[in-house]
């Protein structure tokens, strides 16, 4: 891959995340991935339960159909909509990656906590030399 | 708990839940977390990396800041900023929820597969009676 190409490659990886994000930070668009996420159904089913116009409904479905999450085919006269199981791919990635990176701290506070309750316990009162256990460093 | 207070719970959890999904939906504001997921910084160490004004990364700073994600404090005259770790716990547990579902989904599918292939292969030509195991239901 080029450079030109690798830096094409990161922006749109970068817009898909943009757009998924964007797709998730709203109530209603959350709901309708809920529902869907238990099976596919047509538009008017999905929009049944909220208190809202079919068509207020139809614009969260679009912009859930641009970010790639949600997915449309014809049946006859009905609209099917159904997640696009690997659209949460790259953001699930991502969340993944950055919680490697908390754990991996909250792992390293863990254990310096561990070892200053250590010192705590040996303190300068109860210190002996046969406390000390010297492992292989 | 009454219902009015359980409403109000969700609806907060549903307010939190969308500002730190919209606070997500930018690359920049993206790579600040990634930076401070690796150590604390103070404003003008994470803003040196960018091709932007100090003013336009502060901007991204403080919407960070609003959804909780990003934390800030005074040492002396530096303003250092570092990740709140459970601001992403709620986003983490939606996003865990959903791909629960269709892990579900997807264990059942491939199931169906693994039933239709091994159809397929004691199909009408090689069916016999000894090729069918019965193990219990």
């Amino acid at each position: 891959m080029t450079e030109i190409e690798a830096r094409k490659d990161a922006a749109s990886r970068a817009a898909r995340l943009d757009a998924v994000f964007a797709a998730l930070a709203d109530p209603t668009r959350r709901a309708i991935i809920e529902r869907l996420s238990r099976s596919e159904a047509r538009v008017t089913e999905v929009a049944e339960p909220f208190h809202m116009s079919l068509n207020a409904v139809s614009k969260h479905i679009r912009v859930l159909e641009a970010s790639g999450v949600v997915e449309r085919r014809r049946k006859g006269r009905d609209h099917i909509l159904s997640i696009n199981t690997h659209s949460l791919d790259e953001v699930d990635g991502w969340i993944e990656r950055m919680r490697r990176y908390w754990e991996g701290r909250l792992d390293a506070m863990e254990r310096l906590l561990r070892e200053l309750k250590t010192d705590y316990k040996l303190g300068p009162k109860d210190r002996r030399p046969k406390d000390r256990k010297h492992g292989p460093r």
